[in-house]
């Protein structure tokens, strides 16, 4: 029977989905301003709604697809059945909740404009709020997705008679007769987590696809519009320009919407997983292991609550008010969630050692945003140095700009090993592995407990972005953009800190993951009858449910020294540097057709230039989305399929070997690309702030190729490596009976 | 007692350096063309030696303060009392073979343009044979060394006296007393593979500094004189082409040949000490074992001297006769060495086995080859795509260039994956570790057999190069140029196979040396007795040569589920990368010193620009001098460092963990870079020959901006990395009685 504390669980999902209803509503309230604005909103909403729809028309067939293979692969014994339903709803709530950010923020732009020609401040509550109401639904739909699977598992199947006498349906076994209560969270929990593959999948086709789409439009926009014509961004008689506009919906809102409800249900997901396999929990202990992330994750929503009512601003504030105001919100919900987990330990849901993880993972979070921030800022002497190298050329540019984000990577590396190891000798791993792995779990699970109001601070940029373009295009006064800028930039320091959450539990939770994926072959070793035995003979074990992590390292030598898991290190480094190209390359295609487009519409419409004739706008946003949608398939389909080879042909030792090289090198990989973009950026607005020679030097130009070039890594490839490193995991744990049946060197 | 097959080894070595004399008198012979041409040559000269008399100098700072470290190192008992002896003469003879195959460069070039400018023919005849003496005396002085050592240390320091009674010295204990006899050739082969170290550390700086320089010389030659000032390549009116010629002798010739030193000496010491380690291998078969690696590849140098004489031309010989012959003369002693491995196996030196990795060894290095061949070829469709880019603008380019370059990884990771499975599975790895990591040396050793005749190939690109730079400064008529133009491009195809055995062996090596790491954590577990008999009572054994690789991986947790070795998983990767910024840092900075000199000396030194006034050459030649100098320490250090720090903080697992992440991570990245840059270089030439508008046209200048990204990537960064990482091994590797007896977490 569920403890009643379960009911916290679903009951703060709802709670914040309601709050993100009360938060949209007051929004909507807002005034539209001027029917020129309204019209420019209605375009880019349109635009986006039109992208969305047809990308989950392509992703709604992969998914066809894959549901059909898992459903296969359950029909032949090597696939729990309850996974392809599992697969299809993470899918489906990480897609809706990229559509109600979305929504959210296209229904926001104009009215946050309209807020910022009042002033500073109402463009901020407006922006903020949206913000809010994307951060609400990716927390609450994550953990009421979490709240039915338990419950439905744990009420419905795993039921006293079905564990004594199985459980049967359409002749596929869901539960095993003479399963143990210890046996049974562990089913359960592993099922659950097979619906982190399905927000996976989701995820990484929303951030390629829509990064290809905002970097096709941003690139195409740019290349032909200010360098080309010559007339500032996002000028209405850019063709490209409400293009560019969606873009930023689909890219930086919907991706990252899509992104986070992924991260966010993987690191609970995870955690619960790896608490059901505790040695020798049973009963109330073992289910309070497995609870206790889901708990820390519902009072954390509340929390997130509490702390987006404390951002307050006086009528009249400076912009340093505002930003003391959104640290106040974000820094007093991280201060609270510490005290709630302190309290936790107190009443024995969780170890003092637990809690001393989450703050080794809390504290690495905010040392990798603030290292982030020190290396892309453009107060700081990386990235003015890479303005004075545009003094000489676009090539130094580009150099150092290669040389700084490479450089970069020496904070989050160092920081995230210290956590790794302080959150696992914390938790006790020194002693008990798996209690390590399941305190390095919690310290994901405790960076993201607040991604309620964090990613509120992450969404609101590109909402005061786009605000900011539909400023531009209703030709409103200048000082309406010059506040949306302002509260632009102060999004981009606010989520500095943010961006190290995200990026830190993204380790943190692939590492737990990798834990996660040996109980998965446990599990499976248990129900392939010729495979287990084999096992069993070789440990002189009696049972799967003794075996210890050392037993399998020995018994599939998952040592450095095995060449199929050295093999599956060096296709894991391939991997990351291969998917990075590709969705380069895809930036590439895609703004090439763009650019072309621009160009023969300036050609051929008249009167664009004088604004007498009004561009195809809808043309250019038919070719972003096409675009995005062609080259998204192939790079996200190599994630699913490269793990599944490797399991099939290198075997375990293989697959680990690939999700440990594509984790550290990807880590590695997606720091660099991310810095490196962000510093060109900041490198470029730096001299167009005036320094050496500002806009239209020399300089400037090389500035703006390092900026260009900076697109698809901070917005494009560097993104999506995070996904891609936990897709490949997700889908190992999900293929691990088919890896354990099938392989052929074991 | 030596076995008399013995004296085939420093016989053979012998025997190159006399045809190494030989072809260098040859050449001596040649004139060296007009009073111009002799003045160009003689300064050229003169930079290059001082450059490698101040490197030099730093260098033997640094190796001052290692051998005393080291030596402190040998008092506390943590280290072998010979290293400091091995590490000097590893570094002296690596640093002689850059020093001579340098000598000659300077000497051919002038004789190589002379000859040019009779017959295409005669300029290959004249830049080969030099090249050849550099690869004669890479394999001489590397298997000399490696004969004298093994010959002193099997006949004057482990005589069967001194095993009976042991052996001091100083104070320091060379021999125990009571080795037994299989002892006795482990300690021999762990000896000699730690002056492995030397070499490489002689390697990494040839190379740090030698890449720098060229570079330095390069972009500011290119910077200021083409672009600002609009004056061809090579002109003598640019103060910075003497040293930009200069850089071309350091960098890539002497910093290649004291590279390659590093990788022969590496591949045959690592198999040796495995061979020394097979388990139960005793008296005669054991020094079969530790011998054939050696007698390999002494009949390879033997077969190279046969391969240069092979290359045979007409006087009339068109291009792609010059071709056919190279490939004759390179091919050639590839067949003969597995036709020579053959009659081994045959008369039992060898298994078959072992005669089956040798060929997974080459087949993969030859994929490589190719796979970088069509990658970086201006014949095929990825570096014509690059100059289409080029047409967009300079972001594209660089955008495209970098997608090339990754997606490029994909061919060389997944034959090196096949090549080490193979390479351990035919040397029956499967049923036993020791035998399958026998075979990964194998493999690298049978690669590198015949480097005499490879480096050949590719040495003489470089010194073809310089006889063009020589032929423009001297204004030979322009179809000398073209001639050296053409044989520049020759050396550049054939280079490619060449390239290809450079990457795959170290890798293959770089796999060797890791299980050689464990075999000397063996020997240092039973002399640091604390932590030996910790050792036995965990393991259950008697002895440590009982312990086979299980039990390390074992009781170290050498899996990947250790924290410790996870984290220098993370770490090695990020080394790569923050070894690349450093590197591409110090290059910047040290091209930004040269182009404010070059611009002073055109502004104050009235009529340059008329020709009435020389440039002052050696200030350019001397500020590239002390950048290189100045930059190259800290970069290099680090790879020294960095290892001695992980394995005293995170212990053994770590120091594993960093080395295979430095090779997965460092491997595909330093593919990435080697191959971005190559495609940039040949996507400008292509520009060049007319395509997209040519010389001069918008698309050339984004190309030539590719190009100039590209020359750090491929000619400083990307060289560099595949010595870090052999580096990072060797100092491992020496250090490893620091690890067992210091390290915090075990």
């Amino acid at each position: 029977m569920m403890n009643s504390i379960f009911w916290l669980i679903p009951i703060s999902s709802l709670i914040a989905l309601s709050f993100a209803w009360i938060f949209f509503k007051s929004m909507m309230k807002e005034s539209e301003g001027t029917d020129k604005m309204k019209e420019i909103a209605q375009h880019v909403r349109e635009g986006a709604m039109a992208y969305l729809s047809s990308q989950y028309k392509v992703v709604g067939k992969v998914f066809l697809v894959l549901v059909v293979l898992l459903g296969v692969l359950a029909y032949m014994g090597v696939q729990n059945p309850f996974v392809p339903i599992a697969f299809l709803t993470g899918g489906f709530f990480s897609g809706l909740c990229g559509y109600l950010g979305m929504k959210t923020a296209t229904y926001a732009s104009a009215r946050a404009a309209n807020g910022a020609s009042n002033s500073l401040n109402r463009g901020l509550k407006v922006a903020f709020r949206s913000g809010a109401v994307m951060g609400m639904v990716v927390v609450g739909f994550g953990l009421l997705d979490i709240a039915l699977w338990f419950y439905f598992l744990n009420e419905v199947v795993f039921t006293p008679d079905h564990l004594v006498n199985g459980f049967s349906f359409l002749g596929l076994d869901f539960v095993h007769a003479g399963t143990t209560e210890h046996h049974k969270m562990v089913e359960i929990t592993a099922t659950m987590l097979t619906f982190g593959m399905g927000a996976s999948t989701q995820a990484l086709f929303a951030r390629v696809g829509g990064g290809i789409y905002t970097k096709a439009a941003d690139v195409g926009a740019d290349l032909v519009g200010k360098v080309e014509a010559g007339i500032p961004e996002d000028d209405p008689r850019n063709p490209a320009t409400i293009a560019d506009n969606v873009g930023d919906n689909v890219g930086d809102v919907a991706g990252m919407g899509a992104d986070l409800y992924e991260s966010y249900c993987g690191s609970i997901l995870a955690t619960a997983a790896l608490g059901a396999a505790l040695p020798g929990l049973t009963g109330d202990i073992q289910m309070k292991a497995v609870m206790a992330p889901m708990i820390v994750a519902a009072i954390g929503i509340l929390l997130s609550v509490v702390g987006v009512f404390m951002v307050r601003t006086k009528e009249s504030a400076t912009q340093k008010n505002l930003l003391n105001a959104l640290l106040i919100g974000t820094g007093g919900s991280s201060v609270l969630i510490l005290i709630a987990l302190a309290v936790l330990a107190y009443f024995d849901w969780i170890t003092w050692g637990i809690f001393g993880s989450v703050i080794a993972g809390l504290a690495a979070g905010v040392i990798i945003g603030q290292g982030t921030e020190y290396y892309t800022s453009d107060e700081y002497k990386p990235t003015q140095g890479i303005a004075g190298q545009a003094v000489q050329g676009h090539a130094t540019t580009i150099i150092d700009g290669i040389a700084v984000g490479m450089f970069s990577t020496w904070i989050p590396v160092v920081t995230i090993v210290a956590g790794i190891i302080a959150a696992f000798g914390f938790a006790g791993g020194f002693t008990s592995f798996s209690q390590g792995v399941y305190g390095i779990g919690f310290a994901a699970v405790g960076m993201l407990s607040t991604l309620g109001i964090t990613l509120a601070t992450d969404a609101f940029g590109p909402i005061a972005d786009n605000a900011g373009g539909n400023a531009e295009m209703a030709h409103l006064p200048k000082e309406v953009r010059e506040r949306t800028d302002a509260l632009d930039m102060l999004g981009n320091t606010t989520a500095a800190t943010g961006k190290g959450f995200a990026i830190g539990s993204a380790a943190l939770t692939a590492m737990a993951l990798l834990a996660a994926y040996m109980e998965e072959i446990r599990l499976w070793l248990g129900k392939v009858p010729e495979k287990g035995q084999a096992f069993l003979e070789a440990t002189g074990l009696t049972s799967f449910a003794d075996a210890n992590i050392k037993d399998f390292v020995s018994y599939y030598d998952l040592s450095l020294f095995n060449p199929m898991l050295l093999g599956g290190l060096f296709i894991g480094a391939m991997m990351a540097f291969v998917f990075c190209a590709m969705t380069m390359k895809a930036v590439g295609r895609a703004a090439g057709a763009m650019v072309e487009e621009v160009r023969r519409q300036f050609r051929e419409i008249a009167g664009i230039m004088e604004g007498t004739a009004t561009p195809e706008y809808a043309k250019c946003v038919a070719i972003s989305t096409k675009g995005a949608q062609r080259e998204m398939i192939v790079p996200s389909l190599l994630a699913i399929i490269v793990p599944i080879l490797i399991g099939l042909i290198l075997g375990v030792a293989g697959v680990v070997g690939l999700l440990a090289g594509g984790l550290t090198a990807g880590f590695t990989l997606a720091v660099m690309l991310n810095n490196a973009g962000g510093a060109w950026d900041n490198a470029k607005k730096y001299i167009e702030k005036g320094h050496h020679g500002g806009k239209g030097s020399e300089a400037h130009k090389a500035g703006v190729t390092g900026d260009t070039v900076g697109d698809p890594f901070k917005d494009t490839s560097g993104p999506s490596l995070n996904i891609l490193i936990k897709l490949m995991t997700m889908v190992s744990v999900v293929m691990a009976g088919l890896t354990v049946a099938y392989s052929i060197f074991g």
